[in-house]
């Protein structure tokens, strides 16, 4: 039988490797308009967290027992569902199981292609790249020349932010932590600076690498870093809420505000928040511009690779600490030949 | 000679008539594109008190001895610019002066007709009621049906916006305090409901008056009221940022935060500032359509007049505790024959 994790209590705090548990399953038959598919590669993804304490989130809180959000690159095994036919990859929302049965309605999408790796498709090719992309297009509505602040930039919607807003003619600079992810948001990603968002002179160096101030704050931590950040802004300028990393391990009652919101009439500021589910239509096409930069060399992809279904509740865990460097993709069976 | 107001120190916390200093003063010869005007009404703005305690703001920090802000309706007396010939009748930045002279730049507009009280010009066919305006349907981009909450709803941008939102099809909610005011949006303005921010059992109230939520929440008031409100919003909800009289007299490290910042990614939200001054040239198509519905008697107006120019000082104090009602205006000359 295929195996699944499961939530087995309600999380406070940062999870931990107790508040899951694997079980074996069988999945049911199907009806028309189903599939059943195996898992190739599963996500683990820091927007998961909102959804592992009970209460209200844009997708529901999850209850005890259900099986815990994520992407999957899978193959059908089992249809019956014109649209997808055994044998078919697809990324879909497959959940941290071995197997999956596509309910007939949600996210499932062939892959078109297999010249780039297949996790890619729930990586830069999937909701953290497509973050990126509609962050930047969609709610930002970046223009060529403007000036991108990004952070949390060495994460896979960071890193791919600025490789886009590169590729649009604009500036990029990043914060990020380790050494080494600043290192390589420069040499490999082509950010034109990174700089350590916990170095004491961060406002200095910020006056240096950003000096006519920041046209759009792509922001991937919370409510903190969007306050620190705010008095960069240009007048026009767009505030993309992607992401509250830092947030989502706190209570409401044990968050930081966003003080500084003067600026909004000041500066006339925007700050607007998405979920990349309400692009859906328009992914193949950026999606294909997306494969297209990684093809011609312009945009540099990184993963962390683990092994197992075991591997998913410690590479979760992991990503509310700051050594995860990289979409973070678990191996949960082998690739179609 | 003519007199005018003045800073006479920068202000920390609420203003008091000490921080404030007339004087007499010459005005100055003209230049070309400049005229001289004769103040008929002056008005008092909560805006101002964010540059009266040095530092930045979108219009730049006053200093000391300068004249202090506001809009009035004015007469021209001696014209070096053809649009703006002698006796024409203006609305314009004058600022607490009982004469100004007209830069040559900057806000000066021709009133149209005098059909309507000349007041209306710096109050609802002005500032606060083009805030109104630009603030639901350029910020905003409101939608017949929507549902729109009203802070501060009572004052005169408030009051302006939910009487334009009932204009536009949607209900309007409104909070205020005091019991006169409540009644006042009710039976005079139209509101669909007036509800008492101050009530222990507000949000029960606000479930009943708004049982499927909030399309936009017009904040004049700020970052506690946003704070207290966000949750009420819909899906695709905006938050127009149109004041924050409950803050311009805190310094930033006194000011309470938006802590509760989820809902724009869970809810798609949208937080955007204005300065109706960058909607000067739709000025006049507003203007028509805000002074048609006044003249067909649906749309409301209340003000609180004042005479003389000692009388502005405390009529802008004033505006930072509750007992202000309607748009405060000083007479400062008599009106043309």
């Amino acid at each position: 039988m295929p195996r699944r994790i499961v939530l087995n209590r309600l999380i406070e705090g940062p999870p931990a490797p107790d508040d899951f548990r694997i079980e074996a399953f069988e999945p049911p038959p199907l009806s028309d308009g189903q599939f059943r598919a195996r898992a190739i590669w599963a996500s683990v993804d820091p927007g998961t967290r909102s959804r592992l304490s009970g209460g209200g989130s844009y997708a529901g809180a999850l209850g005890l027992g259900q099986v815990i959000d994520g992407f999957t690159v899978s193959q059908v095994v089992e249809s019956r569902n014109p649209r997808f036919p055994e044998g078919a990859l697809v990324a879909m929302g497959g959940g941290w199981s071995e197997e999956a049965v596509f309910p007939g309605r949600g996210y499932a999408s062939l892959i078109p292609d297999r010249d780039l790796p297949l996790s890619y498709w729930i990586g830069v090719l999937g909701v953290p790249g497509m973050t990126a992309w509609f962050g930047l297009h969609r709610v930002a509505r970046l223009q060529p020349g403007e000036r991108v602040l990004i952070t949390s930039a060495a994460g896979p919607v960071g890193a791919t932010a600025g490789q886009l807003a590169r590729a649009h003619g604009c500036a990029a600079v990043g914060l990020a932590g380790a050494e080494a992810k600043r290192r390589w948001l420069i040499a490999e990603a082509g950010f034109d600076a990174a700089l350590d968002y916990r170095a004491a002179d961060l406002d200095a160096q910020l006056d240096a690498a950003l000096p006519e101030g920041v046209d759009v704050l792509f922001d991937n931590v919370g409510n903190a870093m969007i306050d620190r950040l705010i008095g960069r802004l240009r007048p026009g300028g767009r505030i993309v809420v992607s992401g509250q990393i830092a947030d989502y391990n706190l209570p409401l009652s044990a968050r930081p505000g966003l003080v500084n919101t003067a600026p909004f009439i000041t500066h006339r500021l925007r700050m607007e928040g998405l979920v990349v589910f309400d692009d859906l239509r328009a992914f193949p096409a950026a999606q294909t511009a997306v494969a297209d930069l990684i093809r011609a060399g312009s945009l540099a992809v990184r993963e962390e690779r683990f092994e197992g279904l075991e591997a998913l509740v410690p590479a979760f865990c992991g990503l509310f600490s700051s050594d995860s460097f990289g979409r973070r993709v678990v191996r949960l069976g082998p690739d179609p030949e």
